[in-house]
């Protein structure tokens, strides 16, 4: 079938160091009344705070706050934003943080309408219909959720982890300060960056079917390959935090896909690590990833494996597609648990084999996970027995 | 300095051979009074046209017609346009052609709004202030126009062709069908698709500052490289003629420049030859870009030159840089010269050295051409002379 698609960004993209002046007029766009969501002390503690309400307080803005967002969002701290948004009659949110405080924004933009629980958007039971626009300012690279539609959110009485996506969930405009970066921690930087290099390797791995996004992906990865060790190692290097905070952007706002529309399988088996360990995105990919690609390596998709070798890790291409596949795999180890420090194992972490057909069972549904390879509920938990 | 930019492209993109379907919801949003802006018979002929009218009809919307834009467009159609506007209470121009139909209808949008004459935005003399919404249906690949903020037009009066930017001559939608460009023939295909890598080429010797836009644009420049001889060769074949359209639109909309904003000196020079000589666009860059390439060859030039050698046209990287450069140019010149069988001199298309000193003065003005490389007048008469 010839590739189709519709590709809508319109996200205004202040980047660097010396954008933040242009703060106040952003917001005023929207309207006076600004609500400023962000998570612990971290955006204190660096500065960002007091800059943030330099720019509001110049502009003459009114700002209500709601700080406190957890990671991992959840549906009812979705709630306790809306609620504030309708007492305030607040024009424009500005989301400080991390994936989880801009997904819990994005949330409330549209829950800020809705009188019900917003839980209702997930389970299809609600639609989201009229939306406050959301500005964001990132504080970690890797969630690209600063310029693309989607969220997650969950829901702990049901142990659910739910994606959405909606055109309007897409940020009117998003700040990208590379300084802001400088402190993120090695575990943190090591997780993020490897959040981001999953979103490319799994659109890459499903083809998008125009070459010219596929190099373009391959240069992507090579970035992220490039300076995450860089970033490890001196974490106020402005040249790879700047690389991995773009690169990062691109990963899931609907260039590289080009009309793909795959479920992510790795991600989605971390996913469930996460709704019910609480386990940290990037890590419970980290853990994954290697094993997914072990156990879905057979004559099919070593050549696809063999691509990402030869291409982005400059895996020598005179080896046989199962041999280059494997030595991919092993160089993907070696970054995540060796220069990234990571632990390799869920045991490690305090996960034991209780839950992993129900966590099987949860991504299936009674179904086969669906994408570039299939998976039974079996499959899946062989992956994660391999995680163990 | 740090990398600091500001990136906005809100253009949506149609992409496909099944999209058009969406045009009359796209043309309603912004009113009833729709100017379809066109060029020769080439829409009539490859059926574009008709199925333009029925969608239109079939969203209700009423169409005027500006048909007959001439390649290398002028300010007296600019002139004419607006008039037509103004005259039939346009609400939305649709631009269906190459980048000249595109390049007059972005001009056409303020000139509406303006009782002078357009001429005057690109002498400075007045402001564009507000704008005609433009949707676009690219009927060739390659000027990038349908995704940016740029246009260009010229002044037969005063034979000077001028650029100019504004964010909002970025179009609100484009629709992108790569079967529309299967009709273009050898020679528009070879020169639209040399245009597009010479965008990329310039931006790319800049250096952006971030390696993940060079590394994204060696990808972008494989890629025409890659599918420019499939398209020459087989006129109808999807993968060739998609990858072609979608990369060329990625040239110029601000993405891979990262806020580097220097002339591109190729064009600049290879433009003096169509504002005087009336040359197309892609050949006279054909013809230009080889010998500003060698002219500018020297030690500091050499290992940008190697790195686009090797990384894009996989030229050997152990070769001394100026063996590497050298070979890469000579790549070109068979690229532009041969598989593409375009003339390769100025002689050969009827242009003496009788206006080579005239053309060097109206690009230096009295200064000289500053970017990657500086040249002076002279410099760029050597250029012309080995062009000749």
């Amino acid at each position: 079938m010839n590739t189709n698609f519709i590709y809508h960004v319109p996200t205004r993209i202040y980047f660097g160091d010396n954008q933040i002046q242009h703060l106040g007029s952003e917001l005023k766009k929207y309207g006076q009344r600004v609500l400023l969501i962000y998570g612990g002390g971290t955006i204190k503690r660096i500065g960002l705070y007091d800059k943030i309400q330099a720019e509001i307080k110049k502009a003459g803005l009114e700002c209500y706050e709601m700080p406190g967002v957890a990671p991992n969002p959840r549906h009812t701290t979705i709630n306790r934003g809306a609620e504030i948004c309708r007492k305030e009659k607040i024009d424009v949110l500005l989301a400080v943080g991390g994936g989880s405080v801009i997904d819990v924004a994005k949330f409330i933009s549209p829950a800020t309408f809705y009188d019900g629980d917003a839980w209702d958007f997930f389970t299809k039971k609600a639609k989201m219909t009229q939306f406050l626009p959301v500005v964001t300012i990132p504080t970690i690279s890797g969630t690209g959720s600063e310029m693309d539609a989607y969220g997650i959110a969950g829901n702990l009485d049901t142990e659910e982890k739910i994606a959405l996506y909606h055109p309007q969930l897409m940020p009117k405009a998003s700040f990208l300060d590379p300084t802001v970066t400088y402190s993120v921690n090695h575990y943190q930087t090591a997780c993020t960056g490897i959040d981001s290099l999953a979103h490319y390797l799994e659109t890459y791995f499903m083809k998008p079917n125009l070459f010219m996004l596929e190099s373009a992906m391959e240069g992507f990865m090579k970035t992220i390959l490039k300076y995450l060790p860089v970033a490890l190692q001196k974490p106020t290097d402005y040249e790879a935090r700047s690389n991995l905070m773009w690169v990062s952007s691109w990963a899931l706002n609907g260039f590289t896909q080009g009309g793909t529309r795959q479920p992510y399988s790795a991600h989605r088996i971390a996913d469930e690590l996460t709704a019910k360990y609480g386990l940290i995105h990037g890590l419970a990919l980290a853990i994954v990833l290697p094993r997914f690609l072990s156990y879905t390596l057979n004559d099919k998709t070593a050549p696809l494996y063999k691509a990402f070798a030869c291409n982005v890790l400059g895996i020598d291409a005179s080896l046989p597609d199962m041999d280059a596949a494997k030595a991919a795999i092993a160089k993907l180890e070696e970054l995540f648990f060796k220069t990234c420090e990571l632990p390799n194992t869920l045991t490690a972490l305090g996960v034991d084999d209780g839950k992993l057909g129900d966590m099987a069972e949860a991504i299936c549904r009674g179904d086969v996970l669906k994408s570039y390879v299939d998976l039974t509920k079996d499959d899946i938990v062989k992956i994660y027995q391999m995680c163990l």
